[in-house]
């Protein structure tokens, strides 16, 4: 199958890298080309634009905010450019107005949008381990299934209008958020009674709490592994402002996920913009002064 | 084995039934004695007092709060007023102060505390499915290993120090509260915006959040299924004040123990004290207009 | 002196009466022409774009919001495309990325910001009892203070960079919405106890509370006189979503601000958007049971 | 007036010696005696215990919390313990269960309690310029006016249930946390953006903001004056967790609460026992990098 890719940061590397060892085509661009290497001497195209990379008639994008997304579909030499519009698999976290700004414009164009954001760090993006939320037209998941199944390990179909796979994403980061948060003030208390906080996670990922958001982030809070980062504080604050602007646009009161937000917003204070979004844990931490 | 059983509300009476089903000889005790009677026909004997329940040697109580684990330790006919002092294995969700006074009680009378919370709602309990969180002097653990076996599918051993059992009790329950909270807010929003709470539990239970306790609670909240109880909301609450007295004492600052904690108040102003207290689900859809 | 006024809603028809009183020549402008009938017939003249009021060399808007005021400025006939570029006074609640963008393009036609925004609701603003909050170049302010002085009681500069005067702006409304919750919260408490409202007010402004605004709002909260709304929740939303907008610029976690948000999201999802803000109390009555 | 007073801590000795320039004669107790010592000096009399102190028909006491209370009335040489039993006038700030139960005791014995605590920091103890909320039987009452006329500047009568004044005074100390963390955040912002705190305070003390609250607090606050502490840190959490208590036996959900209680123990955390409670606005700072 021909496919694009546009956005080529740690996650769609480890993607596009995943859909070429599946046998796909695939024409990638990113706006520094020298990311693209590695794919290109892994059998990609490079394109000259995001329009060319579509010309296959399907390109998925994975980039970091709405902005980015904006620049390769409105901008110069964007997807809406392209002679026969494509279906765009939009795998990023983008926010709910613009995903639906985003749907009408190709809809219009005459193309089709494809939400498909994914769960998993950049461990699962290169085991092809993602869990996928899709939603758009039947008909274009059909096409999209394979892909998928390249680069994931299972698809959960939310729809036929694109915008909710887009609010599920935002709904799950959410949560994630939760996780951590709910998990740094578990482990806080119980360090300061004597329970080590890799006890602590034994005990919660061996009974109730068997679930791989509580074993990848508890291992990382338990060792105080917070850098490099799989995720950035800014990127976490990202999704946790595009969360509040559909809670807000909803009207849905959210009080933990003010919580979640107002931790991430003290550690980029504090401790800059490299660090890991669960080093928000740190915050809670230092609060009771350890 | 000989072992006495205090207490036999809907969790005590699941419990010693399977301690009888593994052929320990079971004397068993409770306020109101009619309650004892399905296990009296199964087999066990009625003992007078809690007193007498611990002769054997061993005596487990499972019981509502701190008060009435304080009545059956220290009151007339308590564990303390035995002949010969026994191991008492304290299963209740107490507080960490209470837990400290029982264990130094206990030990100045020659007996000693073994604290073993566990985790499970009453059909776990029912099919010996808890988990153990347990906590005290080795050779006495080691002693009630067996005990744990028949009751419950994995134990958890916290230290010598019984009441640490007790803290990492209250923090899984605060835990417990988290996801419910996290997931209520979650589920509000995906509502507001088109997605059912059922296809946002697959999704979840599906993928990252893959563990007994969303699938538990996230059934329960999507099915609005809070009556019968499995857990009142008063319960609720006593566990969550009893986190945020742990919390106090230890100078840790909880604030989505605040949110859980004024969601639960909520539910009991506005919808009594018999619903479950997952119910708090419905104050987060009631905030948003659902 | 020559001065123009743009948006004549409650409080800008209140302030430039005030500005007619007191001997000023105005040349008012409004979207919808028949608002400005009363002015006119009390000596205002109709102009008939922004960018005519401006003519005089000194313009005033007070306008709902951030888009409003863009239109008036940035849009056609707006006070850029003015012959020659005035001194724009504006009394708006606006964001503080929208001010720092506002007050470059004065800058840069060669023109000048003065942000007025202003504290008090429209029945002081009929009075002329507005307290003004002012920034801008020194020259200006000093011709703005007969202005000032005509519209309200009290003037404070805070600086030479108008942008401040938004964020002084922002930080009040803030705490205005942070002593409607905590009224709102100690009037709850004390209802259940057997305190009525109203006597708990009379204790709160006759000792250490004795501010206009504990007076102002405790009266409404104590009489449940929340309409006809004197500032509507949608508009209290949207000043809590422009401080919460620059405490995520500045990366300063504001935990009261979140509650009084979700608390304001919560009247507008049951009860509309007619409502005054202040009727956020009766959300904090009802989550008890009230 | 023949008059007893119990407890001289710096409140205390402050309120006694307003009792005798008023030309009552004052009988003191302090646990410690050597405190009594300038009273003494300045013409009280020393009395060998609280029931002593009592004999004259009315005491005041001013002491730090419950169980100082509960000393001093069912202790040995307690109130309850004086052959006739007197009217006690209970100063202290303290729990609504166990205001109750005081008010219960002291009728029983055939005395009778006025509550009436009272709002002031120390200095304003020492002017004889406290607010004071008292409540009670109406010929008691009436009784202690004169006393109340010595000490203060305004008393509010609550009503003939003594612990209405209890409440009231947990509901105002409540409130006076909230405007701590409500300022503490505004001027964090405004400091981020550039706005002086003293400048701050400036503006909303000369607006809107114009109560003693406020300017006493925001002084603090604008100049870092946090030792040497007028009311501490472990003073404020004690009192945060009165009112947290009934809150729940009430079942009011009390968020703002919750914010200042975590901010109170994050300080003691972090910077001990022995600092003013306001300096929670320096956690407030923190949060945010300052």
């Amino acid at each position: 199958m021909k496919i694009g890719f546009v956005g080529l940061g740690r996650m769609g590397t480890a993607i596009a890298g995943n859909l070429l060892k599946a046998g796909h085509e695939v024409s990638v661009w990113n706006r520094s080309a020298d990311k693209a290497e590695p794919l290109v001497a892994a059998g990609a195209t490079l394109a000259t634009s995001p329009a060319e990379a579509a010309a296959g008639g399907i390109v998925m994008s994975m980039l970091a905010d709405d902005h980015a997304v904006e620049a390769v579909v409105f901008g110069e030499g964007g997807i809406l450019s392209a002679r026969s519009q494509p279906i765009h698999v939009s795998l990023s976290t983008i926010g709910l107005r613009f995903a639906e700004r985003l749907s009408g414009a190709h809809a219009e164009a005459g193309g089709a949008l494809v939400s498909a954001p994914v769960f998993g760090r950049p461990a699962a993006a290169e085991a092809a381990q993602l869990f996928i939320a899709a939603a758009g037209a039947p008909d274009a998941l059909a096409r999209c299934q394979p892909l998928f199944d390249a680069i994931g390990q299972k698809t959960f179909i939310l729809g036929d209008s694109a915008p909710m796979a887009n609010l599920m994403k935002l709904c799950g980061n959410f949560l994630i958020g939760s996780v951590i948060e709910g998990m740094a003030e578990a482990m806080t208390l119980g360090q300061r009674g004597g329970i080590p906080k890799a006890k602590m996670l034994e005990v919660l990922t061996g009974s109730l709490f068997d679930a791989p958001i509580y074993r990848v982030y508890g291992d990382i809070i338990a060792r105080d592994a917070y850098s490099p980062a799989g995720f950035t504080a800014p990127l976490g604050l990202k999704d946790m402002n595009l969360v509040s602007e559909a809670a807000n646009d909803m009207r849905v009161p959210m009080p933990v996920l003010a919580v979640v937000r107002n931790h991430v917003l003290s550690l980029i204070a504090r401790e800059g913009e490299e660090v890991d979004w669960s080093a928000l844990a740190r915050m809670v931490e230092g609060e009771a002064g350890i």
